[in-house]
């Protein structure tokens, strides 16, 4: 019997910082990481991708900015420029995932949807911005958005809420497409954050956590396993330190106790560990958080059971 | 019994010449345009949308521009810009089409892939770049691409190819979603233009012709009915002059010797009745050329058939 994953990607897997972001750097960083899905694959999981998009949003602010600037083209709010990494990002994944299904003789197609993800509009991050986004002004702009100066005087910057996504459009369609077989990439960036207004559904300007939208994803779909893919092969305690110890193998409750302990850091390991809670605590089997090479092999990684 | 019909949005209909291109007029124009397929939904219709992406694609080549000379991001070609525009349009077509249905009680789900399209790589336009995109230079850059002096001394622009769809990725699943009752968005912008190589598709600087692709699509999905929505409500002879007479109906020959006799114009009718045309003589039903606001009319349009 197939298991079904998800597998979340770091948008720094795609975009990493110290190269200068060529399309052709993209290609072969999409690819590598596509290439580690290969023993999966292999084994004949079933999967779903969730990807971030912190560089390449902010990339596609900083070009709306200037696009304004220097042509008068209006700058779109977030949730658009989001959706165009989701649009983006996926074409990258796809090109690079079908020339390793050919080169592996894998029998498999990939299919991307462009997701909106719902989070309430009474979610008390709304009340407290604090993601900064987008271009350094010299001034707060007088848009109505929140801006905050930065700490280094690099001057003002926007600030979004991050919101817990409580819905994924669509998902119960991503869940029979992996069954059948079809790669299918899905909450690009943690997804399109949307509000229900009357029934509908509003874009918003947010940043969507993306191991959250990929670990909700993994809960509605009924996956088995849920991997986060970080830049380190385990989660460890003491991390950088003399008695820094890698983890195999912890429970929701150990996990929620070394979260309590500040042992993770905050916009780094400790999102990831809440995700997989979520996950474990809402009928899934395991969270594997590694890096994307180790994937596959069957002690890979930091588990979180329940 | 339903029938299955493909829309083919024009790019004009989203982002409209005249306007500044604030994300409030794109909302409201993408939200007319699918308050005009109420009829066709109110009829049952099942229902595939493909859409353009002209003014997008050329004002993301420009961002992607302005941001490399403002803040050092790398260009991106225009095959990565195209698939931003997917994920973007996507998105304001998803939103804008829900609160249409909302406010009609309509029972209907939407979903937008990402959607690449296969050219040939021995395309004889591939020769013959034509269509100009991205911004002005003083002076051609040196990186390879094909770039013309505009006849009005605005400086040297890339020109691209306008190659042939030959195929379109997981067009199968798009026409069995819509079957399902799903409205699908796919193909925007005349799809990601990919050529074939070593079994794997690869991303090329093109722009493939939305009716062409859409065409395809209709073809390719077994469609009964494909709307080309215009800014005119019907195909007319002698256009703009004294004896100008409006088509109700022509037969695919008819419309053949009409193109021949220079009737419609290149880059404005001329490829919509070719669009047209390839969908009847590959089984289609009917193909009719209107704007938005005629929908449903059953003697909107004109239309060819067989």
């Amino acid at each position: 019997m197939a298991k079904l994953a998800v597998v979340a990607f770091g948008g720094n897997a795609l975009l990493r910082s110290g190269q200068k972001g060529t399309f052709e750097e993209q290609v072969a960083n999409v690819e590598r990481t596509c290439e580690n899905l290969v023993p999966l694959l292999e084994q004949g999981y079933q999967l779903i991708i969730g990807h971030g998009n912190g560089p390449q949003v902010g990339n596609g602010l900083l070009r709306h900015a200037a696009g304004e600037k220097d042509y008068g083209l209006p700058a779109q709010p977030m949730d658009f420029c989001g959706a165009e990494t989701q649009g983006s990002i996926a074409y990258l994944i796809e090109t690079a995932l079908d020339r390793v299904l050919v080169r592996h003789k894998l029998d498999r197609k990939v299919v991307s949807l462009v997701t909106r993800v719902e989070v309430k509009a009474d979610d008390p991050m709304f009340q407290n911005p604090t993601k900064p986004v987008g271009p350094y002004y010299p001034e707060a702009p007088a848009d109505g958005a929140v801006y905050k100066e930065d700490p280094k005087g690099r001057g003002w910057r926007k600030v979004v809420p991050s919101p817990v996504p409580v819905g994924i459009a669509n998902v119960d369609l991503v869940g029979r497409l992996a069954r059948e077989g079809y790669v299918v990439v899905t909450v690009g960036g943690g997804g399109i954050p949307v509000v229900r207004q009357e029934g509908a559904l509003k874009g918003v300007e947010a940043v969507i956590d993306k191991d959250l939208a990929s670990a909700l994803c993994a809960v509605k779909t009924g996956a088995q396993e849920f991997y986060i893919l970080t830049d380190v092969p385990k989660v460890y305690v003491n991390f950088r330190k003399a008695d820094e110890r890698a983890l195999d193998v912890i429970t929701v409750a150990e996990a929620k106790k070394l979260l309590a302990d500040g042992q993770f850091a905050e916009g780094s390991m400790a999102p990831k560990v809440r995700a997989g809670i979520l996950f474990i605590e809402n009928g899934g089997g395991q969270c594997i958080i590694t890096e994307a090479g180790e994937l596959g092999n069957p002690s890979c990684g930091t588990r979180i059971i329940k």
